[in-house]
């Protein structure tokens, strides 16, 4: 549902709206009985709420008003405005528009920003377009982004497409097209590199906004890019993070997938003396398994309130921030005249929602048709894998191999290597990472060494593999990545953990090699036996999940080595190295 | 000037700004030495700040670059958004939009939302479009709205113009109109009432924000209000009024107009665990004398925070708050990437400007065209008045006579008068008010005895007289009004003040019968004489002012009677009594 303020407009829907208030006519909903979460002045206030429609008509006066086709009990409740999730993107949860709206919706989530940015590196422009149609079909609002930086390594890897400045100029002229997507070639911006300038130029000209990713930006660059027109960042690393992007005046989508970081910005966001009105709330990622136990920015807003904010205070990041932030005054606040996206909560603790209207319709009663997928194309046309396919070959006995030395934050290593049989042995300590490019015409994997990734006795193969989303293999033992990345390659995409020959695990992701078109609970339950398969092969066990680690191994754009499908590529230096080998030892 | 969101789309001014921020580029300009005035975090921080063109490249900390074209001192100051004044009326101030822009810039007030409703009033679309392009021609940001209520008492007199919903469509496309004015007509909102009801359509249609006028609105007729898709009020009447009001969600634009008001406003304030973000600030009305002495909304700020209001609040409110509430996202706050609109004050008691920035450039160096108006429609074609004109006659010997009784909160009542010569005389502590249409061809003027005004010896006229601006003149001795009325039709529009057959005091307002061309201390300097001139004629005192009861005397769309140039207008029973003679007595 990708509905905009003019869908408010209509002069009969006014007339029923102003003529219920009055009490000229009954509402169409009444919610009676419960307190009324006042954003604006952050309290609570004992109140009944008249619904017109798609509109709130009225809040007054508890009692004073019967006449309703319908009065929802909200006794002991708390009524509060549809949370908002400010930056996210669907394909994380690996399940369709469709199914992500109706797992959040019965939670209290009625808007969500997203930037489609995995469709779009797997489909290009008409991956957009297919989640605006998708995002129409979701029970719930969508706020669709055109993504930016598709690709964002561009000449280090083959990418499924290319979205450049003219391209984007149509896409966001497109209704429901909300803004530009967050920008996340900083040095791009900051460096005014041409692609990049024109790129946020096409945004700055939609006079739609422009969302930001300012990854450890500080100091001239932070306030380079806000110069450029850029005017958000959920990117926040740290306490000293937070007060610097807030004070460089970018609007903060303070994200949830990193909880960890959670209770040091509760602490910091303390030491103001109110929140600032520009702190919004994300998600940004959420693997299915979570998705479907603990929900979307429902829960960032039930884990902020954990760590001790004030609970006013996360709710009204969730809704009435959110909404400034994307000068939506139709959202945000439970109050007359604007869209009756409401959440009833038993409490502003456990925040559990016990009703949720979207424009005035209760959650289980929104009539929307059923998404089609038609004929999508095939995530991939690759040949099967045999375990010679992920050796590094060499004549010489003995090699120097380069090796991508820790995951996430990688630096470039150096190790020596046995050759036998012209295949290239692991070094010590190091497993192997391979990458094949899934757009196009079938070539050779390429080969990596990775050292930092602890011990595995088997091999994982995903489709979800940022930005390009080339298929991608990492084990120890080559038949098992064979196994693993035949498993893949069957199920028309996503993600596979094999061993002593056997696949142990698997996630079918069909759509796009992304995402699901079956329930949450099913996605989600494959995805946690990926997950339990993965403890069982993997001895390292990061903070973060060696999915992020795995999902993120191929990010070229990325300071540091990192393998893709052209070989080992590295952004500072603009080289790829084909094979890892670096000669004769 | 009415500079766009989109003035800041160049690519070559983001280009440089960007250099600028990294250093690769000097700063154009640089405020050095002074504290940043947060908005966002509610702090003071030390910080210099570098302006690359109209735009705020760089917050940095103190001292850290000096390579600027020019630096400005700062030391000890603060430095502040520019001011927006959320609501109000050039008119008011009787000189031209130029003008005006040249008074309040220099005190710190960047951007002005307009409504030229004295101008629709007199000159209708064709005083919209005269206004949208003096605005143009003005020193600082005038954002323009367009008048919702011409006329606003329709049928009840003649007014100079009506612009009906079909006008209002086109004026509202204009891109230099930036919303739809105050909606006074409340009674034809909540009812529906066809006319009001597609005037407020065609606002939410142009999807530019629509400003309110809620008096002594509450309960079921504010939901009501609110529910038409209205979203701001100013006319705040006591604390009550204003907590509701914000708890109806309207975004508040506090005025200073009523100054009387404004310690109790701020207490209420005090008493919320923070400012709501809906709260803006606006001057609505400043007399001449008052703008060139205090000046605008830069002398709300300073009123607030006499009475109690936290600087930072009040600075807030007239920035961030404005800034969110229009939409504006370049505007409200000193931070990279928003537009150069500074002021720096000497410290946040006197809010005193010592150096001012509109779109980075200073004050005193803007370069703006001079206006010139050209041949514009004289105020009226009125022939001269004689005594006889301003008479009541009856053939009666003696007769009873409707008065109105009480300034501003008007009453019926009645009187008995005697009859000499067939001239009615006025009943025992009545004077006299006569209106006579400006607009059209020569009619004779309405007289009305109004009760309640003090004792007057002399006159005043007046051809600012709200809506319709009639020419308008009071009085107890009939020679006396016509040598008013006849000193104001020589000078084509204007007030004045006589006593004893002779002028006293006279203000021409050649334009339009509202606004002069001459400098505001000349314009203050007359409206002073012109004051103190009727505080020898009238014994009666109001603390609003003498002034604003006879500007107000003829607004028929208030509740109680009103003459027009028809007669004794009464809008709740939508009658208009041509003579206040009922019979004999």
């Amino acid at each position: 549902m990708t509905a905009e303020p003019a869908d408010l407009n209509a002069d009969e829907l006014r007339a029923k709206a102003v003529a219920a208030a009055r009490g000229v006519e009954p509402f169409d909903l009444l919610l009676a009985g419960g307190q009324v979460a006042d954003v604006i002045t952050g309290k609570l206030r004992t109140a009944d709420v008249g619904v017109s429609g798609p509109l709130i008509a009225s809040v007054h006066p508890a009692g004073t008003r019967r006449d309703a086709l319908k009065t929802c009990d909200a006794a002991g409740m708390v009524i509060a405005p549809g949370l908002i999730d400010a930056h996210m993107h669907i394909e994380s949860s690996m399940v369709t528009p469709r199914t992500y709206g109706e797992t959040v919706l019965k939670r209290g989530v009625t808007t969500i920003v997203w930037d489609p940015h995995e469709f779009g590196n797997v489909w290009g422009v008409k991956g957009v377009i297919w989640a605006v149609k998708q995002a129409g079909l979701a029970p719930l609002r969508v706020l669709t982004l055109a993504p930016s930086c598709i690709p964002s390594a561009p000449g280090l890897e083959t990418s499924g497409a290319e979205i450049d400045a003219d391209s984007l100029r149509e896409v966001l002229s497109l209704p429901g097209i909300h803004g530009l997507a967050e920008v996340m070639d900083m040095n791009g911006v900051v460096a005014r590199e041409p692609r990049m300038a024109s790129i946020v130029q096409q945004g700055l000209l939609s006079g739609k906004p422009i969302f930001g990713h300012a990854r450890s930006l500080t100091g001239a660059d932070l306030n380079a890019y806000a110069a450029s027109g850029i005017s958000s960042d959920h990117e926040i690393t740290s306490s000293a993070d937070l007060r610097s992007k807030i004070e460089s005046g970018l609007f903060i989508e303070l994200r949830g997938s990193h909880d960890h970081l959670l209770p040091d910005f509760v602490r910091t966001l303390l030491e103001y003396e109110q929140l600032p009105q520009t702190v919004t709330l994300c998600t940004d990622d959420v693997f299915p398994d979570d998705l479907s136990e603990s929900g979307g920015v429902d829960d960032v807003v039930r884990r902020l309130i954990h760590y001790g904010m004030p609970p006013m205070n996360a709710l009204r990041a969730a809704t009435l921030n959110a909404a400034s932030r994307l000068l939506r005054q139709d959202l945000g606040a439970v109050a007359p005249g604007r869209r009756a996206d409401i959440v009833v909560f038993d409490d502003l603790i456990s925040c559990k929602a016990e009703f949720v209207f979207l424009g005035g319709v209760e959650a289980d009663q929104l009539k929307i048709p059923a998404p089609t997928f038609g004929a999508l194309p095939r995530a991939m046309s690759l040949r099967p894998f045999c375990s010679e396919d992920f050796e590094v070959r060499s004549q010489s006995r003995r090699v120097r191999v380069a090796t991508i030395d820790q995951p996430r934050f990688t630096k470039w290593g150096e190790a020596v290597a046995d050759v036998v049989n012209g295949r290239v042995l692991a070094p010590i300590g190091a497993i192997r990472m391979a990458v094949v490019n899934r757009h196009g015409s079938q070539s050779s994997p390429k080969v990596a060494f990775l050292r930092g990734w602890g011990d595995w006795r088997g091999a994982f193969c995903t489709t979800v593999s940022h930005d390009s989303h080339n298929l991608t293999v990492f084990g120890s033992d080559t038949e098992d990545m064979a196994v693993a990345a035949n498993a893949v390659l069957a199920a028309g995409g996503g993600l596979a953990v094999a061993s002593d020959g056997a696949v142990n695990a698997l996630l079918p992701l069909p759509i796009a090699g992304l995402v699901s078109e079956r329930p949450v609970s099913e996605v989600g339950a494959s995805f946690k036996a990926v997950r339990t398969a993965m403890d069982d092969i993997v001895t390292w066990k990061p903070p973060y999940g060696v999915f992020k680690a795995c999902f993120g191994a191929s990010l070229a754009c990325n300071p540091g080595p990192h393998l893709t499908d052209l070989g080992i590529a590295d952004m500072a230096r603009q080289t790829i190295l084909a094979s890892p080998v670096l000669g004769a030892a």
